[in-house]
């Protein structure tokens, strides 16, 4: 992962297509995010036509935020599909231990065998079935709370596991890696976790899963680190964050980026 | 109210987890805010789930802003799993007077008696039961148009009523208050008002909720007057108003509230 | 059109309540854009109120972006309440090429025959029956290659045809605009085309339909110019643009405009 920058670069030149059967929160911004960093998005829920749709995608994004089960349910038809053409999809499992429906969205996504997971530790932790302290879509959790339980997950489903937080932890099961950076205003801005799970089914997309995620993870971190030398606080932040995601190159990625084997 | 900043203070020391079922226009700007002011937002509607992350929340706020009957029902399971625990739940009665299921959802979450209502004049005017001036979300009335109803629907549920406008006016049907300030791009910036409905719930966590409304919108009065001094339009007025929820300080709205006993 | 900011001005007198129903990722944006440039947004889609709450507003816009099933009938329930009162309605034909979904409501709501379709070349050929190429929200096509499909399809309902792109292209099946300007920028950020779509609404409430909207674009146009000037990326575009279209004056536009009769 020396040169983390090739893998953004792929990306650009690719601009997949990214469907995004996401919450109502997250929409907006995740799309911008996409735009931003050089990718395509497309958000959709009917169960009429995302498994169509994701005939047109190159890589799907599930994420569990203001989940119902109509939408469940279209999570479901669209990563089957996915599936089935040998495409990736991401599952982002939000407070996924916080209610029963939560639990039960995510075992049945997780039966699904998403290609890469990425969550924060609470939710890593709640999804691999144990008992985790976060609530809503906070972690009380830390990341190293949550590498057993990423490991036992890679290795359940056969992909890729992502832990974010301070220092994110990525693992495919044997290999894995720990990804610095980024800015301690992330947190007090909504849904930068959830876009992120866009950004990795973007890299994902024709790239291999476990060193696309690092990549995604590094690249994000970096523009991160670019926007918070410029915010005043979360507003400021989220709009230099985008800007960064914009202008960065894979030069600069390849450059900052802090990855370690761990 | 002479130390507002202490409630803005005690809001962040406790970091209070806000569920909030709320329109799909306002979520991600509403999370921001409340991320930004040092509160915890999380957004949810399904059924299965409104009732039992109550249980997780510190309060709630309802928001007809988007409203369908399914939603309506949410509001209704999450406010009485809220008042049952003896948590605080505000409503925010958008457009409340605008058509004949936003009449029926306003006088269905009426009976359920909110600790807190707040809403524009017209909407405040409607919402008691009397021939308001609004369309859509907007109001055609003036706060003190509104005094009547707002002391009307103060005894009626034995809650707190707040007019939000040019100036304030909070009562609990005995006590009442004014605060000034804020800005006049405000009312050209979306769903600032739903936001408000959020802060003020994450206020009323364990405060007392008359100090708590007052203290709240003097808060964001405060932050509106700090972004009004950057901003050249709506666009940088929302963003160096994220900022300022995060950058203000409890001293900062103690020495700047403009409250006043009405 | 030598003098288009006359529209500007005459929409801003009239601060038109604009209904919309359109999709999750457009909402918060559109009725930003729609208070900055001067008009009242409203967004709603319960089957019990759309057609109620026509009769309060100006103009109605309505959007397939996140559609399903349930939204499909709002967007007609509301279409038929406003042409039924004499009152304009925009269609967004979003990705109508892409499923079979969008197929269906594109052909359901151009049978109501209304009175401006706004959307990208790929979407406007697709719409008209054709071989389009595009996928999701993004367009292969150019402007010109859908002047035949805008001019049929505005024969067909009798009403305005507008081509947004590089240079835009406005029909009403007999006389026709060119309208350049815009900023590079201005694909990189999600819904400003869906944003616009409300903006001709707002044009077109009390004026006629083909001048309403190459006005529209054209002032959305001199805002995109007046943002680039600005922007460092796309977050700071969409923060600029928004102040633009609140700043920008009706001798902006009329100064600034770049239309030519095709």
């Amino acid at each position: 992962m020396e040169n983390a920058g090739q893998y953004l670069a792929a990306m650009r030149a690719r601009a997949p297509l990214v469907q995004n059967i996401t919450n109502y929160v997250a929409m907006n911004v995740m799309a911008n995010i996409l735009l931003a960093i050089g990718a395509s998005p497309a958000m959709n829920h009917a169960h009429e036509e995302v498994a169509e749709f994701a005939g047109l995608a190159d890589a799907l994004s599930v994420n569990l935020g203001t989940l119902d089960p109509y939408w469940v349910t279209s999570m479901e038809l669209a990563a089957r599909a996915m599936a089935g053409q040998g495409k990736p999809w991401v599952l982002d499992p939000v407070a996924v231990g916080a209610t029963a429906l939560r639990r039960d969205a995510g075992a049945r996504l997780l039966a699904l065998r998403p290609g890469i997971i990425r969550g924060n530790a609470s939710e890593i932790i709640a999804l691999a079935g144990a008992e985790a302290a976060g609530r809503g879509a906070d972690t009380a959790n830390t990341v190293s709370d949550a590498e057993g339980a990423a490991g036992a997950l890679a290795r359940q489903t056969g992909g890729v596991v992502a832990v974010t937080g301070e220092v994110d932890y990525v693992t495919d099961g044997s290999a894995a890696f720990r990804i610095a950076g980024g800015h301690a205003l992330m947190p007090r801005i909504t849904v930068l976790g959830c876009s992120l799970t866009g950004v990795v089914a973007a890299f994902a997309a024709g790239q291999p899963p476990l060193e696309a995620t690092v990549a995604a993870l590094a690249s994000y971190a970096v523009a991160g680190e670019m926007a918070g030398e410029l915010a005043k606080g979360p507003g400021s932040f989220q709009v230099a964050f985008i800007d960064a995601l914009y202008l960065m190159t894979p030069q600069d990625v390849t450059a900052r980026a802090r990855i370690t084997a761990a």
